[in-house]
């Protein structure tokens, strides 16, 4: 149990640390060589072309210009000055709203803090409970609920009978009223549950208002967005397989013959593994034949040579630039080869295809109905973005993704379990004591001060850090295996077994492996009943550890965020060895995106956090406004200046992060009863045990008036559209425009090639289009109503 | 405890009352005078109007043929007879699919139950813990897993925590290896582990195999459905209040804008409260004449009088025929008035209406989309049949509908928990031990042998039926609070607050609080250590209660169903007193209805039984299958003869059923958990704990597999149906048919009788739609694929 002077020294190293980061990054960001590093969102959307300075050569790396240097932390308020909207076209509506999420942390747990330590802080002071006790404590112990006295010992084992069977509430009440609730005891634990009831209301406030903002800002970007291929656009999957016709025939008469005065086009998706697999192979090559080329550029009196052989190591000797022109020159004709044979191909085509509509009105209607009598063929499903689509994914049928889904479950089930074992372990050795038992020969030097206090306040949260550093990648194959289709998404599932992984492990893991193995010989010697009581004390204790896991984790891990230190090296490195146009170092810099399926369940720990902590040990919760406020201006310095997101999802996650932020609430308010209940206050169950039937209540309200808002597609709003864009564009030509939205990636050159006969041939259409939709246009009745609307839009 | 004795007393007793119900409606219903008690179905359709005897007055009344009680019972065979299609078409769906439950339960109980008496029994039969034990037990025990052993006291108490600890499987299947799999101790609960997974997997294989017979039933049902207007309409609810604009004008104005080649008409609710209540009272006046009348015309020489005071007490005499007579004109002019008001007033007009489209397409595509941003606005759904609709709850707002929802909720949890008190008094008051020690003076009365058997048979089932008497008309008053717009919606949420309430209160009320009084000593001077252990002992104990309860509620209640006592008794009063014409006589049959909302949820109860009794106890199956057995054909020859369903939702309870079958399975196998963990046999654990994980995931298949087909309406059928229709019928004036379609039940005959004009105006409608529809047909590429799905249909 770390003292509240091992907390200083933690501390004390890990502000330095966050510190050291920041000013590095002070430094580093205003010289104009590392521009593209730390500024490559302004190059990418063409603001910045070339570096701001001119003058001498030595000054386009260096800034001499020492004002700057006095202004190094210029950058904060700077990041915080762009106004939201401007953030929103700049950044797009996903990182705008995900930073929102940092906003909601600060919201919820600045007035929580000041309530608690108003409140809480000096009634628990007041007690000594742990004084009197046998267990060892620390002094910043003595603020949190640990400190308050058991209640009296005149529960009969009939009440505590009672109280483990959650169904006698009626007993529970009447033993209630009957109880202690003045005393003084009593008193405390009003407290307590008053300020748990206050944090509820005060967090499902905060929620709803951001939930009804984000849903606004969703509606409104939407409603905003220019034309995209994908508000046309349904992805059709599961096509039954039919002896007589092709996938592009069925899809086609099937389409006219159930959505007759809607059907627009589609496009079929092909199997390209095999050309994508070339193409690969084709880039490497080419990376060798620059390389080869700038070297022969840089020295011209030496020819450069090499051996064919495994890593140029034996061989015949060749001119490589030869050698690699040749082998590239090959592998284009090998690609277009393949690229034919899959485009004409039946076999290669997979029973899913993209089908583009006349309106968006006929594509939210595709989108959102079931097709035939069997759910699970001709499944429907919004078209992802164009370049948001995983292509990989789309062929898997029902059945399979079924089967996928439960073997993925399996999976992630050992995967979170068995996690625990390593994680134990190190828990269990970064507790002094524990060492000092297990290896006593180790004694004289852990003894020593600094070592102590650093194993103590840095070691177990470095060593959970770099456990957790191979996860994402691991859970984001396992949703690739289960078969999402847009990248989206992907991250989306990610991300709840990311924070599923996170509750289970960190937190629940390291309250109850941590005791087990710190108090396991307490345990072999009581009795099952002293057991809940045991954990309900030890959920306090384990304040400590969480905050220096808050400071390793999240302020320094915050700061080195910033300083983006592999980016740097890797653009440095890139730069010196292999750029040598404008394009190259374009394509050089590594702008990074927010990582959502990391990001994100990470903020999600700290709301758990916080909100088990609020009621329980409230000097938790400035640590954890430190790390919402740091965030906060580092991620939107990063948005700004720096991350390019590859796809927008117009903020879709939100009702996961809101889902997740209740059901971080109803935890901790699980984990007070269990709390209370060993403080033998057993009685008071009833009271807490509405909080969480109304926070689940509360949750289903909301999902109920927000959650459509980010699934569905009102067709009022397509209709809205529609028709504005019928008035503006009456001869505009979308089955050009859609024809080659969705293509695979790898045929899109070609395709770019080959798509003027395609726009020629569709050129015949509008002839009719134009037709039909004046004809539409003269409806009869052309209510105020829709007039009305209309110049809403 | 009862004794293998008490059980057979209790089940003579009720074999005994099961076969006189049984004989009693075999001599009655031959009678001819209760013919229209026994038959009224057929009545009702037309195919018997008068009694089938000819000749002597007297045979009109009682049957001679003596041949004809020698086959007393030859109404089984018949009521088996009728093939499953003739039924639906003579009984509905509804009524046909309810009777599939009765045979799941024979389909799973059978071989189950085959199974385990060849297994099981003999296995628990060897052991004998319970004659060693303190316990008191009766010898029906020695047949249930009771009497299996405690596992050796090896366990420590590490293990015994970590299993206490759900997430610590790796500990769990370590010591599961370590341990005694083997020994003979081993092998019994191998046994009863294999038999679990065997059942498990059986009762899924059934479940799965009647959703899909059902889904195609159901589908195959409303596609050879005859021209409804529910198929064409939808409702619409929260229509939001428009200052400018009537709900009339707003409801035809939002869907000619956002339907505009679909929406055809609309009819807007009127709150008719008013009206309504006219309409009764003046029925009950009509009655009241009806008396008189009849009074006179049997006694023509005494004219009849009567006071117009309180209950005729009091005040002037006067001619009772006259005076209701005025009465009932002046009714009759008040209705008419208040029907034009409701009828004229915009204020009366609620913010609801029901939309009708040119098409089946358009319908199902507006019932399965969402109209607005504002997802509690212009809330669409399909229409149920015109005579299913509860039109008291059509003009609830969305948040109101939330706030009801959560004091529903709310009064359901404490009407729930609170029943258990009566409860638990009177079952603690069956138990003689019990009765003896609080009332000792009564020793000498209880000790009398059939006093005592009866008591402990009899008793404890019957006062848990007396109180459950009233609770279905609390729970649909609850429901209709709540806010749903049909009846069949009604019926289906009663149904399952009627199941959920069983399976607290009557089973684990039965369970704990049986237990708890009971050994209210034992857990006195227990550790809590023990408490899960003697709840765990007490599941398989209780089996003797629950066979008296299936006995009683079972088999007796089931056999009174089919005399139908109250129906025959009332009846014959009316018969007797108000019959005057074969209308009257008509009127006076009380067909009834299967009553989805009490007798589903006392379905589930016996599959709950039958599937937590398989492993533990299964000497109660034999009891349950003749319950299903008796009911099966009981309620079969019910609805062939006897019950006149009202609406008929085509099957769309049964994935309601499904999910409760499936809930019995996961409850069955958590007991089984912890039973088998009080046998300290806990490293069992994640074997056991696979199971429920499985069956999760089944139901999830089969959610996903088979529901949308009871909640959504395919493109593809509906679009099939359309077609069809246009073909044979292209010159159907479709308006005239919905225009009257959904009016309130108190304007009906109004309206009927002005529904000429409307359909003359509707008759100049006609030329315009079948030229569109002319040129739909002739729409460009009617592929081959169009044409094969329309010669399906």
């Amino acid at each position: 149990m770390a003292t509240l002077g091992d907390i200083g020294v933690a501390a004390t190293i890990n502000i330095l640390s966050a510190f050291a980061f920041l000013s590095a990054f002070a430094f580093l960001r205003i010289q104009p060589i590392n521009d593209r590093v730390y500024f490559p969102k302004w190059y990418l959307k063409g603001l910045r072309s070339r570096s701001l300075h001119t003058g001498a050569f030595v000054s386009k790396f260096v800034n001499f210009d020492f004002r700057s240097y006095l202004r190094f932390l210029n950058w904060m308020p700077a990041a915080l000055q762009m106004p939201e909207p401007e953030l929103i076209e700049h950044g797009g509506l996903d990182s705008a709203v995900y930073l929102r999420i940092y906003l909601i942390g600060l919201k919820i747990f600045i007035p929580i803090a000041c309530l608690a330590f108003a409140v809480i802080v000096p009634v628990n002071w007041t007690n000594k409970t742990l004084e009197h006790s046998k267990l060892k404590y620390s002094n910043i112990d003595l603020l949190s609920i640990s400190n308050v006295p058991l209640g009296s010992n005149r529960m009969s084992s009939f009440q505590r009978f009672c109280s483990n069977l959650g169904s006698w509430a009626f007993l529970r009440i009447f033993f209630f009223f009957r109880g202690r609730a003045f005393t003084s005891f009593g008193f405390i634990f009003w407290i307590h549950l008053v300020m748990a009831y206050t944090f509820t209301f005060w967090t499902c406030y905060v929620l709803k208002r951001e939930y009804e903002i984000v849903a606004a800002m969703r509606l409104h970007f939407l409603a905003s967005e220019h034309r995209q291929p994908d508000q046309f656009t349904v992805l059709v999957r599961n096509v039954p397989p039919d002896p007589d016709e092709s996938v592009t025939q069925l899809v086609e008469h099937f389409f006219l013959v159930n959505h007759p005065d809607h059907y627009l086009t589609h496009q079929v998706v092909s199997n390209a593994n095999k050309p994508s697999e070339l193409v690969n192979k084709k880039k490497k090559m080419q990376n060798w034949l620059d390389f080869y080329q700038l070297k022969y550029s840089r020295n011209p009196s030496q020819k450069p040579s090499m051996k064919t052989g495994f890593l140029g190591l034996w061989g015949e000797t060749v001119d490589p630039i030869d050698f690699y022109t040749s082998k590239i020159e090959t592998l284009k004709k090998e690609i277009s080869l393949e690229r034919d044979k899959v485009m004409c191909s039946s076999k290669s085509v997979i029973p899913a295809a993209f089908v583009s509509f006349k309106t968006r009105w006929g594509a939210a209607v595709c989108a959102q109905t079931q097709q035939t009598r069997n759910p699970t063929l001709w499944l429907t499903d919004w078209a992802p973005e164009p370049r948001d689509v995983y292509w990989d994914n789309l062929a898997i049928p029902f059945v399979s993704l079924t089967i996928r889904r439960l073997i993925i479950f399996v999976a992630y089930f050992f995967l979170t379990f068995f996690f625990m074992i390593p994680i134990a372990i190190v828990q269990s050795l970064a507790n002094i004591e524990g060492i000092e038992k297990a290896l006593p020969f180790l004694k004289p030097i852990i003894e020593v001060k600094v070592i102590k206090s650093f194993i103590q306040g840095f070691l177990p949260g470095i060593t959970l850090k770099i456990f957790l550093i191979f996860l994402p990648d691991i859970l984001m194959l396992m949703s690739k295996f289960e078969g999402f289709i847009s990248r989206a998404a992907l991250g989306r599932r990610s991300a709840t077994r990311y924070y599923i992984f996170q509750f289970i492990n960190v937190f629940l893991g390291s309250i109850i492996t941590g005791t087990a193995f710190q108090q396991l010989d307490n345990f072999m010697h009581q009795s099952a009943n002293d057991i809940p009581k045991t954990i309900g004390i030890s959920i306090p204790m384990k304040a400590t550890f969480f905050i220096t896991y808050i400071m390793v984790d999240g302020w320094a891990g915050v700061a080195g965020e910033i300083l983006r230190l592999k980016p740097l090296i890797v653009y440095h490195l890139k730069n010196f060895f292999l750029v040598k146009t404008e394009n190259d170092r374009e394509e050089a810099m590594d702008p990074g995106a927010i990582g959502f399926n990391t990001g994100e369940p990470q903020i999600q720990l700290y709301f758990l956090l916080g909100l088990v902590y609020a009621v329980v040990a409230p000097f938790l919760l400035p640590f954890i406004i430190v790390f919402f406020a740091l965030a906060f201006v580092v991620y939107r310095h990063q948005v700004i200046n720096v991350y390019n997101q590859e796809y927008e999802s117009a903020a879709a996650f939100w009702p996961d992060v809101h889902g997740r932020i209740i059901t971080a609430l109803i935890v901790s308010q699980l984990l007070l009863m269990g709390l209370l209940s060993t403080k033998e206050a057993a009685q008071s169950t009833p009271l807490l045990i509405t909080l969480p039937m109304l926070t689940i209540w509360f949750h289903r309200f909301c999902k109920g008036r927000y959650e459509p808002a980010f699934v569905r597609y009102p067709l009022q709003e397509a209709m809205m559209k529609d028709t504005l864009e019928r008035a503006r564009e009456p001869n505009l030509n979308l089955k050009s425009f859609l024809q080659i939205a969705y293509i695979h990636p790898v045929f899109k050159e070609v395709e770019e090639s080959e798509s003027d006969p395609a726009s020629e041939e569709s050129d015949q259409e509008p002839v009719l289009i134009p037709t039909k939709r004046q004809s539409r246009m003269n409806t009869p009745l052309p209510s105020k109503h829709s007039g009305s609307m209309t110049s809403l839009g």
